[in-house]
């Protein structure tokens, strides 16, 4: 066996398609400067705590258009602008109100939000009895019959064994997404839907919902019930089937305003009509301040410009920030960036999204080819030290996407994911629940990625 | 190059000493019990909320003890027990007191405590001059000339560009244990210490310090200071060299009293006399409840014991989790345990502590023999489903080292490190700052772990 060893070792290094000691040097430099001079969490404070929340079409999604365009303005790169895209201005109105009543006057609060695109419901609220069911697939059984003037209530939790949560969201995010448009089609008046969050806690947990191509006339109102509230109606109509419930929402869908996508590039030293994107999306729920959910990856993906900089690495490829506008509730920006790139016939060769959270990095998930992967996996012990164990195929993300084109390198960075959910889309998304050492390191796998990526080329042979 | 390939396989093959299928599935079962049905964050809750910090020598801890006593007596294992254990008794007192004067009647309010162990201030408190300091190799240089009657100031804040936050801690520890022995020896009345934390925040963080051999009377108060009062110190000190700084504090050391490790077994069905140890610390900080340093690890420990229980696994060698007293503030508990045991000439084969905060588990460090680092690391395929992916060599906790012995493993939990340290020994480490899954996952990871090496031995082939 004494052969195989160094076989092995052949075998490896063959894999590994970098110089160890400048690439090590480099990364080292990103990291200290993302550790000890960092800008991205003092960016995120201000875009936190100084704008808040930044629901497209808002006049905080406007601030922070403006506040980030002025960063990359000051960051003496070669080019900044706004990339002018028109998104949904939904606002929620006055906060909303639930009860469920056991037996007439006998009520009990529940603490509920407006679904993002809801519609309202009639001035007095709507009451009506409820009816629990554990997904849409459901309703088909129950039919007409036990559905037409009920509220339907979608109570399937997330699954709590899956390790990624983000899993664990996508098997249950239906029920948020399509459960109003699938109850109309029965007769229900409204739905209330559990809140994706693994957490037992008070919070109603918002998020996009949408109607298709249903009549206006059919659109029912949509709410979320945070998951106690979740966990103590469905108790409740085990007591008492005949229970009513009762809630009130006026928000309201107004005329698409403008809004921009901010982007800002430092032109390629040597292939300059190679362009990689790194991005995050700009606006947020209204709910919390937006913090996780995307102000983390906003100001990650402008650090990355920075950081680079700072170390004295000039890309040889055109390398871009774009904050999208509208991920949330339309994904306008995403679709108007790849639209405007394609109309253009830009050569996109990259893309990096961060929008999971500004937790610690775990690894990055590529959607390419193998022959990439297994280039982005050599590289694996450049990024031991820092604890980036994870280089798996999967989503990027939902900006980036758009842009997908053969050959293309996808990428979304990928933080531990246990917390994400308790904050989602949810009033606790708040800058105090960002750590600065894991935002920084976060900034710091991002720009060494991109580093590699932009040094070693898109192909296996640059 | 083709062959290649299949060398590699039957290279990697032969590295794993496990079937894959059955190991898989059990491991799967304990994720799944873990995760669905576990037992930890309840308890923990109890110990934080009903109990909160157990200070060794208080009745907190008095209460910890029966508390977790009760539980694993509730659990149908084979046999508990109370091993007494003599613990120091360091009280608080009232609140600590500080300002910084810059001139006089001119004062600024500082948040410190005291550190364990130290002595008081005189009733009336102290009032010296002040010397800031980066660390106690400074002293020599400055002598008695600049340090007599004067209050020193240690001031070095953690590394924050090493990535482990226990690397960085390593490196500044010194100061708090040691600074006050040091400083009184060039004639300094007191000390004061950065808090070791790398977040700016307002909370002072306590922690052991000690005096060694020095004369009672040599003895002179040692308080930490808020990191961000420690800068507020600092930058002040620059602006008025001739401040002086003022603190009270009226801690106090009594005499041992008697306390106790808490132990539970499952007498092992094949090889009963090879003992494998899960733990964790029961007491801890009394500024917080002492949820992170250590409860977790405690819950987590009890939980190895429960999950592989419910499992149906029952160890071929004898498991034992012992809940160890007095970690902070004297390690009796840790060496008691190690004493009686080679009193009875227990074989110990085998022990793991969790004591490094109920955050994400990244992996597990081993101190052990080279080869059963790479058995371990063989292991690696069975985890990476559970993003657990570092297999590293290195210390393993405080309360099993004393049982170190050759061809023993010791092993240490390696949950995510970014945050503990802006809990650690302070008013903020507390229930709320631990999230569920990450405590139900880093209790799946040990138990799987345990029940690998139960199973595959503690030697290359079993």
């Amino acid at each position: 066996m004494r052969y195989l060893p160094i076989l092995l070792i052949v075998f490896l290094t063959s894999l590994q398609g970098f110089s160890q000691s400048e690439d090590e040097q480099q990364i080292k430099s990103i990291y200290e400067v993302a550790m000890t001079k960092g800008k991205a969490y003092d960016w995120l404070n201000y875009l936190s705590n100084q704008i808040g929340g930044r629901l497209s079409g808002s006049i905080q999604a406007e601030l922070a258009v403006a506040y980030t365009k002025s960063l990359l303005d000051s960051m003496g790169i070669d080019r900044v602008w706004l990339q002018p895209v028109m998104v949904p201005k939904w606002v929620r109105g006055t906060p909303e109100f639930a009860y469920v009543e056991t037996t007439p006057g006998l009520t009990t609060d529940l603490p509920i939000c407006a679904l993002g695109g809801s519609v309202a419901t009639p001035l007095g609220g709507i009451k009506a009895p409820i009816v629990e069911v554990k997904g849409i697939e459901e309703l088909a059984s129950l039919g007409k019959d036990e559905l037409a003037g009920k509220i339907v209530f979608y109570n399937r939790p997330m699954e709590p064994t899956l390790i990624s949560t983000f899993d664990a969201y996508s098997g249950c995010v239906d029920q948020r997404y399509s459960g109003a448009m699938e109850a109309a089609k029965y007769g229900a008046v409204g739905v209330i839907v559990r809140s994706m969050n693994l957490r037992l806690d008070d919070l109603p947990h918002t998020g996009a919902m949408g109607y298709g191509n249903s009549a206006i006339s059919s659109r029912i109102p949509a709410a979320a019930i945070s998951t106690n509230g979740a966990e103590f109606l469905s108790t409740t109509l085990k007591l008492s089937p005949n229970a009513k419930f009762y809630f009130k929402q006026n928000c309201k869908t107004y005329d698409d305003v403008a809004s921009f996508n901010v982007i800002g590039e430092i032109r390629g030293s040597t292939y300059p009509n190679e362009i990689m994107v790194v991005g995050g999306h700009l606006d947020s729920w209204d709910l919390g301040d937006g913090s996780h959910d995307d102000g983390a990856g906003c100001v990650q993906s402008m650090e990355v410009l920075r950081l680079l900089k700072e170390t004295g690495y000039r890309p040889k490829r055109t390398l871009r920030v774009v904050l999208f506008m509208n991920e949330e509730n339309g994904l306008r920006g995403g679709k108007k960036y790849a639209e405007v790139s394609k109309g253009k016939n830009e050569n996109h060769v990259f893309a990096l999204e961060s929008d999971s959270g500004g937790f610690s990095p775990r690894g990055f998930s590529f959607d390419c080819s193998d022959t990439i992967l297994e280039k982005a996996k050599s590289w694996g012990p450049l990024f031991e030290p820092y604890l980036i164990h994870s280089f798996v195929r999967g989503y990027s993300g939902a900006d980036i996407n758009p842009l997908k084109d053969t050959g293309m390198v996808l990428v979304g960075l990928r933080p531990d994911s246990q917390r994400y959910f308790d904050h989602h889309h949810a009033e606790n998304d708040t800058f105090e629940h960002v750590n600065k050492r894991e935002l920084e390191l976060g900034a710091a796998a991002m720009t060494s990625l991109v580093y590699l990526f932009d040094k070693y080329g898109m192909v296996e042979t640059p």
